[in-house]
């Protein structure tokens, strides 16, 4: 086993990312010791039984103290919070990273209350289930995935470097990538799809209660898995869809118009659309598998 | 193995559906013969190597002769011409049915041609996965799936109930719906998830090629599911679209609405309305897995 990158990590927050961080980090010796904070004694406690974590610390401020590594892990919506808590008390020539869905947000709310002499590196690992929670987690959860980092121009590095390195002994891939183009990807390829599965449900469970029309008896293939997608973390989808409002916004009226052209075409029996868009359908899904993405 | 509940079983159309349904019958040993009939040649060629069938036959008029279960496996837009084809010739007492997702269609389109003597049961198996064609099909597609029927107010309930023990001998669950019923339910459970999973592939297809957006290379999980959805044969899903236009375009336009508050809610911030959303969907998750079908 290598030399660990980093002497004391910190994870913020630990649900099924921060937890799968712990562990990943853990099998693969990158760290000598973890600290694990939460918002509340029972996560802390569950990390505890899970002995996932060296040492677990109910307040953030403590739990950063002497960490070469921290890792924010909390919904994007809370990170200007727990930031300006940690944020007199980090090292100096620590590495303060997080894992968010969103940057230009996580960015706008973090670096500003960064302080000199410790490497902001904003980065997103494109990995997750439909669970969450400590107990979610898993060592292999970031293998062959996507992390992006969206570093700033005056970004340090070697503290980038590092970054990337973390990511890759965990199994990630990793691509460096614009603000406002990482957040416009993700709108389309994550955002979008998660908005869209929350509200399919949503309308059949509102027909359900209406009209009786005994939607779970009978859920079919399609819907089935559009279920699963809704089964994630409602706060941290919440913040998501709250953060990357306007990339999600346009790709949401993109959507929205194939849609009502669709359902014209239906209306009106246009065989040659509908079979068209199915076929674009396809198109995508075959370059997915030769991408081995799928 | 006990007495063969049919002498001879036609299969018209032997894709995914077809040749799975001969894989089944054979193995639970439900039919003494299955004779398969498809479009092309190519087709029953490929049947022939896997032999699935006893024997294969180009024209349908042949493929019914003598047989007292047909049952029709094409694309519903397909089923006018085919019934017109082989309904002077299907033996007198024999059963007919099939296995479309739209009932109502089926029924408008297959009950006139049906000559005196036979028995029209219409029946839909809520199976079936991205792939197509008979090398895609396989015994157990059936195992704990509903087959809903949706006999008529005439129908032969001697023929109704041996259709129902023929899918539930495949493994299947049965049940008896209204037509209207079964289109409407199937509308939400499946047709909608169906159309919307196309036409988000279709939405980041335009996007990559307009703005080069690195859709594929970093598609996270909800997309990648949504592509898996939209993988599917584009022939069948053009036709049941086309064939349950006023079900889907209701469900469609109960889905826009919703997607339009949640975009509403997205722009404004409503953090309560986005959550409130978003717990219905884990709702109808937590409801399937009680039910056993997620």
């Amino acid at each position: 086993m290598a030399e660990p990158l980093f002497r004391r990590l910190s994870l913020i927050g630990i649900g099924l990312i921060g937890s799968s961080i712990a562990r990943a980090a853990r099998a693969e010796g990158l760290v000598g010791e973890i600290v694990a904070n939460a918002r509340t004694e029972a996560t802390l406690a569950t990390v505890r039984e899970l002995a996932i974590a060296d040492r677990t610390e109910r307040d953030p401020a403590k739990a950063v103290e002497g960490a070469d590594l921290v890792i924010l892990c909390t919904p994007v919506g809370a990170l200007a919070e727990v930031t300006a808590r940690i944020a007199p008390h980090l090292a100096r020539g620590a590495i303060l990273t997080d894992v968010g869905s969103t940057k230009q947000s996580v960015i706008r709310d973090v670096e500003p209350l960064v302080p000199q002499g410790v490497h902001f590196v904003p980065a997103h690992p494109m990995a997750g289930t439909e669970f969450s929670g400590p107990e979610a987690g898993f060592a292999e959860l970031f293998q062959g995935r996507w992390t992006l980092l969206t570093p700033l121009p005056g970004s340090d590095e070697e503290a980038v470097g590092r970054v990337e390195r973390f990511w890759r002994a965990m199994g990630a891939m990793t691509a460096r990538m614009e603000p406002g183009h990482h957040d416009r990807v993700c709108a389309i390829v994550s955002h979008l799809p998660h908005l869209i599965a929350f509200t399919i449900c949503s309308t059949a469970d509102h027909l359900e209660q209406q009209a009786k029309e005994q939607v779970l008896d009978f859920a079919a293939a399609g819907f089935r898995d559009f279920t699963r997608i809704a089964a994630s973390d409602p706060t941290m989808w919440r913040d998501v869809f709250l953060n990357n409002r306007e990339a999600l916004l346009e790709m949401l009226a993109r959507f929205t118009e194939d849609v009502q052209a669709m359902a014209r075409a239906v209306r009106w029996g246009d065989a040659a659309y509908i079979e068209e868009s199915i076929a674009r359908g396809r198109k995508i899904r075959r370059a997915l598998i030769e991408k081995k993405q799928a």
